[in-house]
C-alpha cells in the first residue's frame, strides 16, 4: 500500500475518533470538532514538507511546492459535518489530496504546479443557514451581510463572532480578501462520497460528475381546505386539504415520469407532508395541510417547465377541490456545469487504469459550484458509498477511495490538466 | 310562541351560560358540567307535572303520564359535550321532547302512552372512550368490563368511580339492570342538529334520517419507505413513503368518486397525515408516513367493497413504489338502519305542515344505533345547522328547531306512531 493510501486511513481513523459524539461524529463549523480536524490534517501534511496557509476566513491550504509556483491545483472539500454525522463527507476529499500528496513527496516527486489540499469551513449550512461560507470566502465572494446577519441556530452568535474567537480575520473577510486569485487556480478538484446510491447499484467505485443540479423550492407550501365531519359531510360539500394536497404530490411525481422519458433530467421531493396535530382527527375531513417541495434539475429549462406545471397543477387542484393552494416563499439555485476538459481528462485517466465510472449529475450542491461559477475550472469525483450521508452509517470501502485516487494520480500526469490557465471563463 | 317553545329558548341560553366554558360549552361526562344540565332540565319538567326517574348509570327520564302507562315513546339524546362544544349537540334532542311535553301540559292533554324525555350519559367518546354509554346502560347491555377498563383519559379514574362518585348504582348497571324494557319501548326518537352541511346546502330545515351509517376505520397506517438525498436519489431507487401515502389517498378517493357514480353510500376519510416530524426535512425523500383511514357507509356490502380495494391498492402501491404499507389495527361498526315506518310517519307529518325535509343518512353515530338494534322502534329527525358540530360555533336557528318540533308534534297525532308494540324486531 502507497504511504499516502496508509496515511488517509490512519486519518479516516483519527478524525472519526477525534470528533466522535455518538452515534457518528460531530463538527460544527467554526466549532472545536472542525478546529480539531483542520489541526489534524495540517500536521500530517507538514509532516512530509507541505505549507500551511490560512485565510482571512479559515480556510486552510496545504501548499506542496510545484515547478511552476505561480499556479496552484487544489484538491480537497470541508471538513466540518451535520450533528451526528459520517466518518466521509467532506473528509474524503481533503484526505484524498494528502494521500496525493504524501505519495509525490515520498518518491520525491514534485507536481507540475504548486498542489494545495484544500480544507474549507463551514459547508454543512444547518448551522450558520448561508450556503457555501467556505468556498465564498476562499474566493472573496461572500456577502459581507452574512457575517453579522447570520447567527448560529442554536446560540445566536453570529458568524463574524465565532471567526473572531478562533483568531480569524471578518474585517479581511467583508472586504472580499482571498489567499488566491481565480486566475492563480489551475483546477479544483473536490472528491466526495456520493449522497445516493447510484454507484451501488450501477457497480462502479467512481462518478465522474458533470455538474451540479440546481433547484427549486418552496419550503411552506399552505393549503387550505376546512375542517369537516368525517362521516356526515357529503364529497361535493368538502374542502379536504389532505385530499389536494395528495393530488398535488402524485400529478407533480407524474409530471417527473413524463419529463424522464424524455430524457431530461430532474428529481421531485416532497419532504414534509403534514396535517396540523393540533386540530386533525381521524373523525375530521382535515382543513390544513403543509407540504414542502425541492425540486432539482442539471437543466435551467426543465426547472422552468417542472415550475410552470407545478402553478397549474395547484390552481387546477384548488379549483376542483375547493381549497386554497398557496405556494409560499420560493428560493433557487441555477444548475452549474462543471469543466468537461477535466471531466474528460478524469475519464481517460480511470479508462487508462481499468476502472468503471458512471458519468453523472450532483443532485447534492457542494463548493465545487462556487468555484466553477467564479470561473475556475472544477471537476469533482464520487466515491461510492453505501447508506447516503449525513448520518453515522456513511460507508466507503477503502478500495473504492484508492480506486479514485488512482484516477487523480493518473490525471495529475496529463499535461493537459495543467496546460490551461486558471479562471478562463472568468 | 307555545309555551314549550318558550321554554326551549330559555332553557339553550340557561345550559349556555350555566356550563360556559370559553370559547364554548363544556359539560364532560359523569362530571359536573352534565350533572347541571340534568338538573336543569329536571326542574324544568316537574314544574309542569312530569315524574324524574333516575337508571342505574345515572341516565334520567322525565315522564310525563299517557293513556296507556304500560308503553312509553322516549325522546331525547345526551346531555354531555366534548371540551369546548357549543349550544346544540345533544341538548337540541332533549329540549324538543321537553318543548313538545310542555305544549301537551299547557293544553292539558295527555299523551297516548307515557312519554318520557330521555337525558343520556357519557355520548361524546373523547372522555370515556367507548362508545354509546348512556344508551348501552339504558338498555342494559354496557359490557361490565367497560365499567373498570375504561378509564377517563384525563385522570384516569374509571366509569365506574365516576358513576358512583355521583351517587348512581355501578353493580347495577353490571347486573344489566335497566328503567324500561325494550318491549315498553313504543318508539325512541333523538332529534339531533345535523353535523354536516347538507340541510343548509339543500335549503331544507329538517332531515329524515334512513339510517346509520357503519364505518370501517384504520387510525394507525404505517406507510415504510427509506430516507434518502431529495437531491441525488434517482427515481428508481427511491422508496418515497409520502409518494405512496399520497396515491393510497387519491386511489381511495377515486373508489368514492366511482361508487358515487353506481349510487352507492360511502365517505373516504383520511383525517391525519403526516411524515415523522423527528425525522423529516426539505432536502429529505420521507421514510415514514403516518395515515389514518374512517369509511363510513349505510350498506355493508358497500364497506365491504371499499376495504377490499384499500388492500389491493394498498399491495399495488407498495409494489410500485417499493415500500410497505401496514394497515395496522382495525375497527368497525355495521350500519344500522332506522325505522322505516317512523321515519314514513315523520314525512307525512312534515308534509301536511308544509315543511320541506331531506332524507339522508346520518354519518356521524348517535345513541339512537344502540335503540335500533336493540330492536326498538328508532327514528331520527336532523335539524339544519351551520359550521359543523362539536365546535363553538355551531348554529341552529329557533325556527328550524321550530319546524322539526311541529313535525314531532303533528306525528304524536298519527294513530300509526302508537299503534304498534316495541322492540317488535328484537
Amino acid at each position: 500500500m502507497s504511504p499516502g493510501r496508509a496515511l488517509a486511513r490512519r486519518l479516516f481513523r483519527a478524525l472519526a475518533e477525534h470528533t466522535a459524539d455518538p452515534p457518528g461524529v460531530t463538527r460544527v463549523a467554526y466549532g472545536l470538532g472542525e478546529q480539531v480536524a483542520h489541526d489534524l490534517v495540517a500536521e500530517a501534511a507538514q509532516a512530509f514538507g507541505a505549507e500551511k496557509r490560512i485565510d482571512a476566513a479559515g480556510n486552510q491550504f496545504l501548499v506542496l511546492a510545484g515547478e511552476d509556483r505561480s499556479r496552484v491545483i487544489l484538491v480537497g472539500s470541508h471538513l466540518d459535518s451535520v450533528l451526528h454525522g459520517g466518518d466521509y463527507d467532506g473528509v474524503a476529499g481533503v484526505l484524498m489530496g494528502l494521500a496525493l500528496q504524501a505519495d509525490l513527496a515520498a518518491q520525491g516527486r514534485m507536481p507540475p504546479c504548486d498542489l494545495a489540499v484544500t480544507c474549507l469551513r463551514a459547508e454543512e449550512s444547518c448551522w450558520f443557514p448561508d450556503s457555501y461560507i467556505g468556498s465564498k470566502t476562499a474566493l472573496g465572494l461572500l456577502d459581507p451581510d452574512v457575517l453579522d446577519g447570520v447567527r448560529r441556530s442554536d446560540d445566536g452568535t453570529s458568524l463574524a463572532q465565532h471567526m473572531e474567537r478562533l483568531g480569524f480575520d471578518p474585517d479581511g473577510v467583508r472586504r472580499g480578501k482571498r489567499h488566491y486569485e481565480p486566475e492563480e487556480i489551475v483546477a479544483f478538484i473536490e472528491p466526495h462520497i456520493e449522497q445516493a446510491p447510484a454507484l451501488v447499484e450501477a457497480g462502479m467505485p467512481v462518478g465522474l460528475v458533470t455538474g451540479i443540479r440546481g433547484s427549486v423550492r418552496y419550503r411552506q407550501i399552505a393549503v387550505t381546505g376546512a375542517y369537516a365531519h368525517s362521516g356526515a359531510t357529503p364529497r361535493a360539500l368538502r374542502h379536504d386539504a389532505g385530499l389536494a394536497g395528495a393530488r398535488l404530490i402524485t400529478e407533480m411525481h407524474a409530471l417527473w415520469d413524463a419529463l424522464e422519458a424524455e430524457g431530461r433530467d430532474l428529481t421531485v421531493t416532497f419532504g414534509e407532508i403534514a396535517t396540523d396535530p393540533a386540530q386533525h382527527g381521524f373523525s375530521k375531513v382535515p382543513g390544513h395541510l403543509h407540504l414542502c417541495l425541492d425540486m432539482r434539475s442539471a437543466e435551467a429549462d426543465t426547472l422552468e417547465r417542472a415550475e410552470q406545471k407545478l402553478r397549474s397543477c395547484a390552481a387546477g387542484i384548488a379549483e376542483a377541490t375547493g381549497v386554497t393552494i398557496d405556494l409560499g416563499p420560493r428560493t433557487d439555485s441555477s444548475p452549474t456545469p462543471l469543466s468537461p476538459e477535466l471531466r474528460a481528462c478524469f475519464a481517460a485517466a480511470a479508462e487508462a487504469q481499468g476502472i468503471g465510472t458512471l458519468t453523472m449529475p450532483s443532485g447534492a450542491g457542494h463548493d465545487a459550484a462556487t468555484f466553477a461559477k467564479a470561473g475556475v475550472p472544477t471537476a469533482m469525483l464520487f466515491i461510492r458509498n453505501r447508506n447516503g450521508s449525513h448520518n453515522p452509517d456513511e460507508a466507503m470501502d477503502d478500495a473504492d477511495f484508492d480506486a479514485a485516487l488512482a484516477v487523480l494520480e493518473t490525471a495529475l500526469d496529463d499535461p493537459s490538466l495543467t496546460a490551461r490557465r486558471g479562471a478562463e471563463a472568468a
